[in-house]
């Protein structure tokens, strides 16, 4: 999923998103319920008619937000009190408060409200935090069924990077009951090593007929070994951001196109691309309109590892269907990884 | 004609710009000689090449963006010598060589190498640079001829706002003999009756077969105004630029879409507007998206002011044709310039 967090996926519009083959994006309660707020987003018929992005839309609580961009917050068994980073403003999200908020946006899958485990917590802090997710997850859950939301609810098992907490607190969360599950509290400072036996151990006690999400996760590399790990979902705003400093991807690493080196380089960023930056424009012109800070600039870079990355998953999809992922995955990362000549 | 300064109209892909529906757009040789230098858009065969625009490129000579954007410049009958504005690099435009620049840059209008004449200035100091102004077109003309350049070639007239000057400049540079015929040195600053009057007299002397382009303008009013005084071509900022500070043009005048006026209002900038910004968004989004700085508000924003630019230049030719421009003209005022309710 692109991440649109305030309601538009940097640089793009919602056509371009839709030409490139996505279905789904990914939105913030948080932000959205600051800026601009949540009564206009509902007066207007919610998210999808505000954005004018018809295909599927996550919304994700704020947990993550409100815990790491805020200077205050106190967290209490009934919720959050956190101070908002734009006005200094003072507001309080409770579960039930989320799931209102959530069910006002109206997007097609919305994420009960946890709270995102710190990294490094050590394991007292992690088990009673990870206990409270489950509490919350639970009254997340009871307020969605009072709204009678049509939406997906999906929830997030937290538990730091310890094996027993992420199994409890998985079987509970599962308990519980939802349409979906999301890792979160990975991607946040951890050794790769403990995100891949986190995901390993949860690929075990997760049900297979449910859906997989793996929060705020990642590179390409990232994506294949989770994907390995039978994640399914995945949100980041990798593609976007390195975009928007002048770095894309392709199939043999990432180039930074604001280079020098990029110069006098008539070349697409890749060749067999089918983008509209590679179809149309060299890396010399590219590199030319980042260093002047001309939009368009950016937006090249926008559309191409967009792209990049959705012809990844798209490709990941076909391996899985023709059973040969391992070997996709391998000669992806060879290549990916190889050292430049 | 929108502004593509550095090679990019800001905001737009070349295909947004073709699907508004316009022919022709301007760039500049003394930004683009500075960034990315000739030497690379030479070698990727043109401007059109390198910026993927198939439709027409009128180059700006770079005389009046050497003369108003540098601290350091020296005016001499050979050429005028200047500091660039990225690095402090000293640089040399003479007629010739900005005609070996434009036919390097290879688009389809080149303008001669004028002293913009500064605004105010005295007689004397008017004169003097009128008659250099003239020598030099004279000099760009024969260098034109030397490198059998295919391009149209347009005179620029200075004479700053004294008739007689104006008018003898007008015939001296009839006389050496252009494509088209452009008016310099005006909307910097002057009255408006002074551009009016200065439009006028040149309208009488200008030979009626070839196009008159008015340089620098201007807002609705001023390209309805001088489309009345004979010009055929403009190029302006106005459009763009306004639209990055959020501010749109409609039929009943501007509108600050950025303003809290616009925090709740559903309807798009103009109901009876085709464009992508009016079909698909609502003010309050596209306020939203300029309030939290989203690229996608001032992409909006832009396509909506060009939309309105280019359809005001359509039916101002309509109206020609249907040989009712005064009535179109009159109408479009009284409705632009009512006061809002």
């Amino acid at each position: 999923m692109p991440v649109g967090t305030l309601g538009s996926v940097k640089a793009m519009s919602p056509k371009e998103l839709e030409e490139i083959g996505f279905d789904i994006i990914l939105a913030n309660t948080y932000h959205l319920y600051l800026r601009p707020g949540i009564e206009i987003i509902k007066k207007s018929g919610g998210l999808h008619k505000f954005t004018n992005w018809g295909k599927s839309i996550l919304t994700d609580s704020g947990g993550f937000q409100v815990l790491s961009l805020q200077k205050f917050r106190k967290i209490t068994e009934e919720g959050i009190k956190f101070q908002s980073h734009i006005d200094g403003s003072y507001h309080f999200f409770s579960p039930e408060k989320v799931m209102r908020i959530e069910h006002d946006l109206d997007a097609d899958i919305i994420m009960t409200f946890d709270e995102c485990t710190p990294f490094p917590s050590d394991y007292e802090y992690a088990e009673k935090s990870a206990k409270m997710t489950a509490r919350w997850a639970l009254r997340c859950k009871t307020e969605y069924k009072k709204l009678q939301s049509k939406q997906s609810l999906f929830g997030i098992i937290q538990g730091s990077i310890y094996d027993d907490l992420r199994e409890k607190n998985a079987n509970e969360i599962m308990k519980i009951g939802f349409d979906g599950y999301a890792i979160g509290g990975l991607a946040v400072g951890e050794k790769k090593e403990d995100m891949y036996r986190i995901v390993n151990l949860l690929d075990k006690i997760l049900p297979k007929e449910n859906p997989r999400y793996l929060m705020g996760v990642g590179t390409p590399i990232d994506l294949l070994e989770n994907v390995e790990r039978g994640v399914d979902m995945f949100d980041c705003v990798i593609p976007t951001r390195h975009a928007r400093n002048g770095s894309v991807f392709t199939k043999n690493g990432r180039l930074i196109v604001r280079d020098a080196i990029c110069k006098d380089d008539l070349k697409p960023i890749e060749n067999d691309c089918d983008c509209y930056a590679c179809k149309h424009f060299s890396r010399a012109y590219i590199r030319h309109l980042i260093n002047v800070n001309e939009i368009l600039g950016i937006r090249l870079t926008t559309i191409h590892n967009l792209t990049f990355y959705s012809n990844l998953m798209k490709n990941i999809r076909k391996a899985i269907r023709k059973n040969n992922f391992s070997e996709f995955k391998k000669r992806f990362i060879a290549k990916y990884t190889r050292e430049k000549k």
